[in-house]
């Protein structure tokens, strides 16, 4: 348990611990705090909100940067935060930050990430969570601009905190500092993944497949995610973790439910 | 590809192909359209909205059940979703069901829920969803009331949709039919798990853990999915996957993000 005042700030991803994107983000926040890593030992790209309920878990702490503390986890981004807080912090760390995500996350991507169930998941726990995705899927994608960004949000929630329920979506696209135009508010495109499995027969002829699909936006709206990434800005989109389609209760309670 | 002019419905759940919670869904189904299952091959509880994307996916017909198409899968529940539309069925389903889960995913459960995570794929895909679950974890757990429901909600579907964009998480208490005093429209409480990892050691001395967690209830509202639940109401909440927290736009928008 840290004596400090600074602010204790956790630090994980869904790439792994060895992934630049979290040495990047943790750069990125060390002015800002006492920082301590928890991350998977392992990739976890696409686990969403999975979480390690059939099989145990293991942490480890690794030597990879001197005097901070960095722990490797067997288990999911979202096991990542529950171990960190319950097990290594003891207490909950005044903020939570995951990635910087090799890949974007913006528009519907949210539902499959990692990277940002790990941040929804610290949201879940009342701390003010922020995850941050990068439009660069490259190993030696270039973080520099990401940093600066990253670093300002981070500040700009220890400061202000977050509305209550709430988490953010921050992607930050492919440019280098001086071409990017600034942070939008953004709402989540309403965009999907058209699945197109590709079809294969292993050595003993039995088929496999592989998940390959295509995204597709039919959002034209100004406001969305996608239009800010694509029109050199950085979207922010606060997420939130009740799921409830309030506007649709209305419509069901219109319905006749009765089988007696 | 059918020639029926009857719906087509996909049936999936998150216990794997042999629960009995699957089987009774499918049961209740039957005379509503025609069914294709296909499940993972192993249960996949918790497994949220993950997909399979640094591994290759099977799929198997196996012959469980007569005269239906039953196909087991190495995925998880999403992918099952995502492979049946592009390689079983060849079409979206009329309507995609999950379930009937052994246990609750009712309030925050919906997030880690692999049961609720097939529904929503389904309804991304813009298919009519619903996911079904009983507060009764047992393998020989009572599914007869459920059914019942079940199958009336679903026809309820099938007659009216669903509006834009949502789906519906169906939680069923452990209660006779006759005990069941109706179907309540909630929204989703604003519960949490709080964790308390297992600590163990292995024959070589090294640690490991176990998830486990107390559930905390601390919404009082008697609009929700829990006040239901607990009152012997069986709770329909709707579901969206536009996580936007559009509520805090506002504040977001005061902020300065200013690094130039």
């Amino acid at each position: 348990m840290t004596q400090s005042k600074r602010p204790v700030i956790l630090v994980t991803n869904d790439d792994g611990i060895t992934a630049p994107g979290l040495h990047a983000l943790v750069d990125a926040m060390k002015d800002l705090g006492d920082i301590t890593v928890v991350a998977p030992d392992s990739p976890q790209s696409g686990m969403g909100h999975a979480i390690t309920i059939n099989n145990l878990l293991r942490v480890d702490k690794v030597d990879l940067h001197g005097n901070h503390n960095w722990y490797q986890c067997s288990g999911t981004p979202v096991d990542c935060v529950k171990l960190a807080i319950d097990k290594i912090l003891h207490r909950k760390p005044d903020l939570c930050v995951s990635g910087i995500n090799h890949g974007s996350n913006s528009s519907i991507n949210v539902i499959y990430s990692g990277t940002m169930s790990a941040a929804m998941e610290g949201a879940i726990e009342g701390i003010p969570s922020a995850g941050f995705s990068m439009l660069d899927y490259a190993l030696d994608a270039d973080f520099s601009a990401a940093k600066i960004y990253a670093r300002r949000i981070a500040q700009l929630i220890l400061e202000n905190g977050l509305p209550k329920g709430t988490l953010l979506n921050v992607n930050i696209p492919k440019m280098t500092f001086d071409e990017i135009k600034g942070v939008k508010v953004c709402r989540q495109a309403m965009a999907k993944w058209v699945e197109e499995f590709d079809e294969r027969t292993d050595p003993t002829k039995r088929k496999y497949y592989w998940l390959t699909g295509k995204f597709i936006n039919e959002d034209k709206g100004q406001d969305t995610d996608e239009w800010a990434l694509a029109n050199g800005y950085i979207s922010v989109v606060p997420v939130q973790f009740d799921f409830t389609a309030h506007h649709a209760i209305p419509f069901l309670n219109g319905l006749d439910y009765n089988v007696k």
